[in-house]
Parts: C-alpha cells; structure tokens; sequence
C-alpha cells in the first residue's frame, strides 16, 4: 500500500495542525508520500516585497517576480521546514520538486483569454516513475512541494491537489494507492457552518447532484473532480479530511465510484 | 574519482559565469557533486523586505527572519533554477540541503561574543556517508545548497565552502576525491590587481609565509585554510579558479601539501 497525502496551505500556517499532520503522516504505515501546497505564505511574501498577488479562478497568475517567490517559497522554506520537522521525528524525509532527478516534467499553460505565466500543467507522462521508485525502494519518504519544471530549463508553479492526484495516477499502475487530501475540515460538509456535517462518503452519482444542486462549495468542486479522476484511472481510494483522522478508516470523507 | 565543485556566489549572479560553470559541471567525467553559495542573493532578498543583513567576519548573523530568508534563497530558488539548468543539460541532478535524507547534520554554534542564531558547524561525523552513497549509485547528481540542519528540527545556516570540504574529506575515505573551489578568478593571485598573475601551485609551507607576509588576501585565508585541512585529510587534489578551467589540468591554482 502507499499513501500519497497532500496537506493545505492552511495547515501548514498552524503550527498545531502541522504537529498534527506531520504526527499522523509519520504513524502511517507502508510507503508514503507527502505532498505540500503554501499559497498563503507566497501571498505574505509577495506582499512584504511590494507585489500584489493576482489569483485568478483559483490559480496563481506567475509572472517572473511571482515564480521566485513561489520557488523560494514552497521549495525552500516550506518543504525543507517540513522535511527538518520529519527529520527530527525518524521519518527519512527527502525534500524534492518536480525538476529533482527530472521526477515531474509539466507543460507551460497556454491560454488566449488569461496569461496565466509559468504555471505548469501535468499528463498522464509527467511522472519519472523509475527515479521515483529508486528514491522509494532506498526508504527515502519523498516530500514533494508543487514546482515541478518543463524539461528546458525553467520552473513551473503547479496546483499541489493536481500534483498529488498525478502521482496517484501514475503509480498506481503498479502499486495500490490511497490518496489522501488533508485540510482544516473533517470531510466534505453539507453544510458550511456545521464543522460535524461531513458526509462519510459521496459516491459520484451523488457528487455530480451536490455538484448541480450547489451543495458543494466553489472551492470543492476541482478537488473532487480530481479524486474521482484518479478514482476512475486505478487510485484505489480517495478521502478528503482532517489531519488527526489521517489513519482512522472512517472519520473523513470517502469517495467511491 | 569523484569531484566536488563549490560555486561561489559571484558565479551565480552573472548569467553568463553561470553558465560556464554549469557546462563545465557537466562535462566532468565520473561521479560529481556540486555545492553552491549564494549570499548576495540573500542580501538582496532581505533588503527588499526590509531587513539590513549582518555580516561579521564573513559570517551572517542568522536570527529567525534571516533563516528564513537563506532558506528561501539557497534551497528554494537559487537550488531549483541550478537543478533546472542542469536537468535541461541532461545532467541528472538532484537538489538537496543536509535536512533531506538527514544528509548533512550539524551542531548549532555556540559563542559567548557574538550571538551567531542558527548558523550550524560541521565535523568529522556531519556527513551521512550511507545516503549520499545510496543517491550517487542511483546515478543522481547532488546539488547542495548549504543550508543544513540539527536533527531536532531546526535548520541551520552553514558555510558553503566548509560543506564542500567536509563532504570531500569524508567521501576520500572511500574514494580519490578532487575539490575544486571556482570564483570569478583564475585562481589565487599574487597581484589582485593583475588577473593573470594567479599562482600555479601552492604548497602548505608556502600559504603560511603568504599568510605572514599578508601576500593573500583576508577572504582567501580560510579558502586556504579549508583545503589545506581537506588534504590532511586524505583530499587527493585541491584547486581554486575559474570555471572556464575546470576541466583543464592547470589552468588554475593547484594545492600541494
């Protein structure tokens, strides 16, 4: 089994949470892979040094100025804090983007309407799954930040949900893979103000009528497109959830087919 | 045999120099290890955001903020651009700081004249000989940056030259280890002042009448210092000079016991 978790930008921000996180991800047991986002604290840095962050539908805007400070950002602040706290507990972290070892290799977005800049897009061949299976099989845990690079020489921001979910994909042509997305929530909730109204599990029949029925909230919806892709393409399980119930088989979303 | 290349800070802030340095990396024959600074970089970083940057006696005094800032700059951005430069080469190379893999663990200093934060010291058991040699068989090429770390979860700002050298001295136990330090110099000069007049070869009884007589210059005394210790210690070959020779024989200083 390998468990391929990815936690949110918000908790990474409470240094609580990411004991909590970092603790359940730890206890875990079989292969593993940690995924990190950090939007927040790109935003702050950007604004410490006078650059207004542009987000747009969701995602970065990345222009030359904004690709430093996410690099600097999620690969070196975030991911070598996550990779020391790892350290210290006895997790052999390995802290890594996309352009280590050419592990994942994106597409720059084309857009007419937006220029969204150098944000990265992945396929279904963006994944080095042979360097990454040297990295596993020598009991390294790789910790992954959401850079990833095209192949040519420059960097590319991508979105850390859609960076875990094509990792999945990907080794789970040879592995059984769960997917865990970790946020600040119990689960998916049916209603906003009511922290216990997660649902145990949605079914995709059922999301595509939340979906309709705006049940679901705006930001929701892409991650759960994405867990029901990776559902689709061989991901053996998907829940979405709250770090403390990282290891308990129910206390989160599940999603099913 | 394997080589060691630091590259200075000079190096990554001229493009061209960069460059350079990156393709004659790349055409070293046999296993290779690179280790880079960055300081002016940091510099930069920390007075965009308003923080005047302390250097006493070529040591930055690394409170909390300023961590955060060489992290940012040497594992997150400096880091990443290097390994995309190299991958793009094809040069498999694998961005790393001494927290991932626990590769490089160091020892906070401790002094009672200058409180120092976290800048971190090496010895002779720094080195995680076991993983760095799991990483070079698999065919990756480290790229270390010189941020390392406690192993109780802080990480810790450490000088570059002193990383390569103690990476060299502990991998010539098992291996014919060459370090070389590139600059913007062809080498250690006898004349700052004229580019050519640069020593061929140093022996260890000649730096110390050049020390004395004060013919080297303040910031190349613990460059020499470093790679005279590093041949004590079983280095097969030290030089110093520019990254246009680095694969040419003599084109450089040479150190000599």
């Amino acid at each position: 089994m390998l468990h391929i978790v990815k936690i949110g930008g918000q908790i990474i921000d409470d240094s609580h949470l990411l004991s909590v996180a970092l603790e359940s991800f730890y206890a875990l047991k079989g292969n593993k892979i940690l995924i990190h986002g950090g939007g927040s604290a790109a935003s702050r840095l950007s604004e410490k040094i006078g650059i207004q962050p542009k987000i747009i539908e969701g995602r970065r805007i990345t222009d030359a100025q904004t690709l430093d400070i996410v690099v600097m950002t999620y690969a070196g602040l975030i991911n070598k804090t996550l990779v020391a706290k790892l350290q210290a507990m006895g997790c052999n972290a390995l802290g890594l983007s996309g352009a280590d070892a050419n592990l994942i290799c994106a597409t720059q977005r084309v857009s007419k309407v937006i220029n969204y800049g150098c944000v990265g897009d992945l396929n279904e061949n963006s994944v080095n799954k042979a360097a990454l299976k040297e990295l596993t099989n020598s009991d390294f845990i790789p910790v992954f930040c959401a850079i990833t690079h095209d192949g040519k020489g420059t960097l590319l921001n991508t979105n850390a949900d859609t960076v875990a979910c094509t990792l999945a994909i990907a080794l789970a042509e040879k592995e059984k893979v769960c997917l865990h997305y970790c946020f600040e929530k119990k689960g998916v909730l049916k209603n906003p103000k009511e922290e216990n109204s997660y649902f145990k599990k949605i079914v995709f029949s059922e999301f595509q009528r939340l979906k309709q029925g705006k049940v679901i909230s705006q930001g929701m919806i892409p991650k759960l497109q994405n867990a029901f892709e990776a559902l689709n393409k061989g991901v053996y399980q998907v829940s979405i959830g709250h770090p403390t119930f990282l290891n308990h088989p129910k206390e989160k979303t599940i999603l099913c087919l």
